[in-house]
């Protein structure tokens, strides 16, 4: 049992919650709580940490020992004093892991299974964890091939991230460009239709067809898509606004959108 | 300037902030934020207060002094260490305003312009304070007509409600019932139809009419709807999920349900 924070492998662990530069390096992030650490994917597990008091709980323990056992990886118990600190929670399940992540690049997405009509988002400078976690949660469940993110957005593998996506940050492939004029570039010409939730839309949103492989850009919380991207857009779609609401949620505006694609291409009409 | 924390309007401005007991009391409730403040409805402006920094804030000021005149109501500088202790947020904006809440009855929101079709929303045991803000805030860009909670939902005065919702607080209907059973109950006999987002639907939700009185039901963010009210349902309906997602946030599916009403009654198909 580990019962100091001075522990080299503790120490490395804080670092993981906390810095961006640590999981970058380590291409790892860390996982909490019984129902992210039983999904997380076996070849991608590295490590897992209990709680004194978790270990105790036979029922837990023994589903978590039988996922370390079938993933090979290594298994320790913290003492409760311990993993309170290493946790990012108030309240924590008193069991995490390190998970590694798969590389993912935006032009490996694009070449994937040209036959499929594809569903891609790209999120420029997207800041609210939250929001960030619900759109992959969502995303998942709408059938997204995707996400791409700009290096000034939120960092994917941070906690609260992780919290907020239940699961699906394993699932949907995550990219992160250098350059996003380059994605979308790329994007129309391979002859996929790029579309910016923008105030300037005159077509709603639902009124256009999404059934072949299209793209839609989300932008930043408080000041939206930037004009160059924004301009390089196959065209501009509005969320119609009833009252004097100015913007909806960045996480519910990307919901609606994804949604409507998955409905069309569901073929329902 | 109040530089006490023992004042009697201070205390009474923390007590606002932190209990449901004394915001129902006094049918009063805290907003924050430059936006939130000169928003607010002019009638139910009560009490505006300003941190000593933001009263040095000539533009800003000048914008509040005029909102306070216009609503002819009680206006106080706090000096900064006070301000910080008031405000529920880690880095205050420096200006915050008591408001009344507007008494409204769900029977007054089902009698209110018959001719209309109607769009509610029933949250039963709502917890998230995020969840029911984004809720209030899309729900005013979708066009309903209210929005009613049991009263083991989330407080839709607290704070963190408030901010997230944008002012659509001040727009949108909210109204608390003893039983929702009974509200069902009157919401059948008046012939709208009421739809329980539920993993035993077998309809997707794009696939029913909303073009007549519609509510939709919402449960809780762990459990969903209980038994009892999904079975006083019109119908069950679905919203698909691809991949292993178990269910979407309350807030999306919220939103979702609410945006195909606003997209078939916009009539366009």
């Amino acid at each position: 049992m580990i019962t100091s924070i001075s522990n080299p492998r503790i120490k490395n662990l804080i670092q993981l919650q906390k810095k961006g530069k640590s999981r970058r390096e380590q291409q790892a992030f860390v996982v909490e709580g019984i129902k992210m650490v039983l999904e997380a994917p076996e070849k991608r597990l590295k490590e897992i940490y209990m709680s004194e008091s978790f270990a105790k709980d036979e029922m837990h323990r023994k589903a978590v020992d039988e996922k370390a056992a079938a993933a090979g990886c290594f298994i320790e118990v913290l003492s409760d004093k311990v993993f309170k600190e290493v946790s990012d929670t108030m309240t924590p399940q008193g069991v995490l892991a390190v998970v590694g992540m798969t590389g993912c690049d935006w032009k490996q997405m694009l070449a994937a299974d040209q036959k499929k009509e594809k569903l891609i988002l790209v999120l420029e400078s997207l800041q609210d964890p939250g929001n960030l976690g619900t759109i992959l949660r969502t995303g998942e469940g709408a059938g997204v091939d995707g996400v791409i993110l700009n290096r000034t957005s939120v960092d994917p593998y941070m906690p609260k991230v992780i919290r907020s996506t239940m699961g699906s940050i394993y699932r949907v492939p995550v990219a992160i460009a250098d350059d996003l004029e380059e994605v979308i570039q790329a994007m129309r010409k391979s002859g996929m239709k790029v579309y910016a939730a923008h105030l300037k839309g005159k077509k709603n949103y639902f009124e256009e067809d999404y059934r072949e492989s299209t793209c839609f850009m989300i932008g930043n919380e408080a000041n939206g898509l930037s004009d160059t991207l924004a301009d390089m857009a196959t065209d501009y779609i509005l969320i119609p606004m009833a009252g004097q609401v100015e913007s909806l949620n960045a996480g519910v505006a990307a919901s609606l959108l994804m949604y409507e694609a998955r409905r069309q291409r569901l073929n329902v009409h």
